[in-house]
């Protein structure tokens, strides 16, 4: 067996997400179908992080296992030209034995954009979350320190009977490139099912002052996810970037 | 009489451009279809920068007369929520008797975008013109200060019976965000049909090395279409930002 390393984004307005499914336009779908026509039979692919319904990618990872070693540089000329404009493949490139793009990732960098003012920015509207209200930004910056560290997020994940809601997150943080433009980058070992969107909706109440800062910390300890203020829109996210360890493969130039 | 100025933006992916077409979905048809629905008959808006299928606004600006003073602020109100989500009204805002938003515009500045790489970045896929080349940006800029001052742009317009294509370009400069973030600014008194995407699609002739940056002089010479390398794509140019005397009227802020 080969293993293969795909990097990939996406602009995930007219997906129904990464997982394929039925009758749904997905990027698993698009890109699997893809392959397929470039090898004449089907693969499976494993994914770094399966986003929702409406969530972009900057950067994202896929692993494929072949039978034998495919020619690369073939696949990857094929690969960009048969994938819908919505995709692109950074890059094909050969990874260890046994590579797992999701097992073997080590973070995930996530980036949420708001566009803050009275009227939405049409230029944005795809990307960004239009919140017409002013915000405190220290506000937010304070209660995202609650989330840096190794906590039970159950009160920012939508439920999954079974799986642990434990996570790290690495960092935390928003910035203002000026007034309007407002984003939160989170890093994370991994993230729960609506984690990052979760933890943006809580800190928007923050920002609006409709719940305190200080309040974070409970509403964590909590572990109740009607504790929490729901989920941002999908639109707003996009995984930005998927990390793993040194020796196993250097990252592509990402825009 | 009274006149009215707005200020807008648009995206103009799913436009056919600004002037009103039976059957096409436009800027204005929708714009003046808003205005119908509010006022309950039928206006004229004139607009300061007409825009080509494609093409985006972050900012342009209107003049509509009104036989009686209407109430601005429930104008801005209603139109707010009338325009489809690809517009945005930034402001209704009382302009001086006879305003006219074409004719008394002093200066137009575009914005063309280029996303300068490999593989497109489908993220910036509806803005910026894909370009899979290496760019001497150096040599696009000497390039570009040809274009500076008053000048017949015969070869760079689009033939229009009659029309001088006589203008004035105040400003022409390539900056670089990074390696794939390339744009170029432009201002001028006004700008004939195509002006913008004709000077863009020679500079990146230049840049490409297919033509030097020492004949842009001769192609503005020659007053000839043919001379020039045609246009680049509509959907890489946004209309930046139109500028009115002083005294006329205060921009509003604009993302």
């Amino acid at each position: 067996m080969t293993t293969v390393r795909l990097d990939l984004a996406y602009d995930g307005t007219d997906f129904h997400g990464w997982a394929r499914q039925p009758d749904l336009r997905t990027v698993q779908g698009e890109l699997e179908a893809a392959l397929t026509t470039v090898l004449g039979r089907s693969v499976d692919t494993v994914v770094a992080g399966r986003t929702d319904a409406g969530v972009h990618a900057r950067h994202q990872v896929v692993s494929v296992e072949f039978p034998e070693a495919p020619d690369l540089d073939r696949l990857q000329r094929s690969l960009r030209r048969l994938v819908p404009a919505d995709v692109a493949i950074w890059r094909v490139a050969p990874a260890p034995d046994g590579f797992n793009a999701r097992f073997d990732a080590v973070s995930r960098a996530y980036r949420y954009r708001l566009d803050v003012g009275p009227v939405a920015d049409p230029a944005r509207r795809r990307r960004a979350w239009h919140v017409p209200h002013a915000l405190d930004l220290a506000a937010m910056s304070e209660a995202a320190t609650a989330f840096r560290g190794e906590h039970d997020f159950a009160s920012f994940c939508r439920r999954a009977e079974g799986r642990t809601t434990v996570r790290e997150v690495l960092a935390a943080d928003w910035t203002a490139d000026d007034d309007r433009r407002v984003r939160f980058d989170v890093i994370g070992s991994a993230f729960c099912h609506q984690q990052v969107r979760s933890m943006v909706a809580w800190l928007v109440e923050v920002g609006r002052g409709r719940v305190a800062a200080a309040d974070t910390a409970a509403v964590l300890a909590a572990r109740d996810r009607a504790a929490a203020r729901g989920a941002a829109p999908a639109h707003g996210l996009t995984l930005w970037e998927v990390r793993y360890r040194p020796e196993l493969a250097e990252p592509p130039d990402l825009p």
